[in-house]
């Protein structure tokens, strides 16, 4: 089975970051989108604590987690980036927030209509090869997404242009969690 | 004992209502005015759903349900008519909801400032005289908001420009609410 | 309208208290019975933190929460007075509860009989006279509760062998609650 | 490093299944053991709800749901068969469950003394290898059980008697998810 490779985020500002994040830069780690909208009451209630929660259980090392702010409505509302800003300061949202770009002529921005998504709260998750691994819209368990996120951590992964053959398993493998997370 | 009698809201706009409203003009009924921004997540999480309950719980002839957006942080956030539209849409909150008029000098609006409110959330109860019976800010108990409405509601009432002494207790008490149910 | 007054609970023991409790004895008082099974999950979940609450919201001069352990299936798993004197204390329930005494030749003890239970949690709110004024099977919101039992405090009360018209209502009422408490 | 591998449970009777279980006999899969008391408000409230998501967030191909029922305090409530069974059928907790077996002069059941538990809700997760891999008193949270459960499972494991040396990894393993889950 083969999986496809996630298209960058297609973004017009970043917020807690100091530069704008590529996923290609994020190769080797796994990584946990969420996609949301500040007015969306199922996000505020459910999908962004589980991302922080992603974000407190897991190490950075091996775990980004990041959000996009898809607007696709009340756009004058919720538009803005100081807004978001605002939003982010009051809950104490800590990780780097992408914002969807919006489109010319719609109401859904570039990313969203690009990863086809269907709404709000939006979970993502790539694996070490940045390929989509989870695209899931609406809620999800909390004790789900830890074992899926564990499951792509503990994956075999070779950094690109080097093939399983190259690898010698005998020294990465050992009884306590196995192959190679940060090659 | 004697209380204060409210002083009006100072608004700059009204949402979920035709017209603005005054508190005068609810004499008679209990008032239960929720004080919030669209960006505090107590307000979210649990002002608004209580205030929502207290409307959901009494009746409209004897307790009046209002909302008031106090916002003296984030202003380019949160500051804007069709912001708080887009919130009180997204929650399907229904009761009317009055923005407090801003200050010319101040971070903080003028019904903040003129009620001494120390943030929000902050629950204000005006008993059937328009007076001041509860100022509380930070998160209370559904069952003693419960209970002090009613209080409130069981209350003899008179309508302005009665007297206790111009009444018959016996059947002076008006269908609103108040005294001897069950004798 | 009147109402049906309680019959006494026909009880086999009682825990938390030093004497068995009559309802007569509690007349002048609003009385909440919370009617649960120590294996019921509604009740432990729901109905017994409410009953709590109740206990924490009013004065123990105006309300009395009492709890009454029907047992009416597994009967040898929380019928024994020791199951249930774990469970309270385990639980931290300090107020009195009563064992609903077991019938001769069914299932259903007999005070669930005699009030034609449907099941637990049953809540039963008795006014200051000890009428039947709420009688529910399952589950009811806090904010309703504490209005309901404000309700019943503050409807007019005399001590029996008094009627209405032997009282002058100015000054007839009593501390306990009741009327014109702000005229 | 190593693992203590974990001794048998000392039962003295057994629910939810037909016949008494071995650690032994579950070789090759995780085995998560969730400790409880039935009047303990932890084990209700969280520890029990957790395993019950364990079970079916996992496949028992993968992941075996075991509870140990280790009665330490108010023996004459909880102590029986009956109790136990009306509680697993009152919460709807369908897992096998063991009952610790008593200590001749001791409050603290054998399982309890032998594993030096400190109380319930007490988790204990077992490797394929059935060596003890959690050993936690208090709450834990969902995604951090859901994460460690996972990481196991995506332990390699080879059935007793063979090495490391004996196996043919680049076989085994695939992008996918990996090494041998059941052999």
């Amino acid at each position: 089975m083969t999986f496809k490779v996630a298209p960058e985020l297609r973004t017009s500002d970043w917020l807690n970051t100091h530069h704008p994040i590529t996923l290609a830069e994020l190769r080797g780690k796994v990584v946990f989108i969420e996609v949301f909208q500040m007015l969306c009451p199922g996000c505020v209630s459910h999908g962004l604590p589980q991302a922080q929660k992603v974000a407190q259980t897991f190490s950075r090392d091996d775990v980004v987690v990041l959000g996009l702010h898809t607007v696709f409505e009340h756009h004058a509302a919720q538009g803005t980036r100081e807004a978001l800003a605002a939003f982010l300061h009051e809950y104490k949202l800590t990780f780097p927030v992408a914002i969807d770009a919006p489109s010319k002529n719609k109401a859904i921005p570039q990313t969203m209509e690009l990863y086809q998504m269907r709404g709000t709260p939006t979970t993502i998750i790539l694996d070490r090869h940045g390929q989509i691994r989870k695209h899931k819209f609406g809620r999800e368990e909390d004790m789900i997404i830890g074992a899926e996120v564990m499951a792509l951590l503990r994956e075999p992964y070779l950094p690109e242009g080097q093939s399983l053959a190259d690898s010698d398993p005998a020294k990465g493998c050992t009884d306590e969690g196995c192959p190679v997370p940060n090659p």
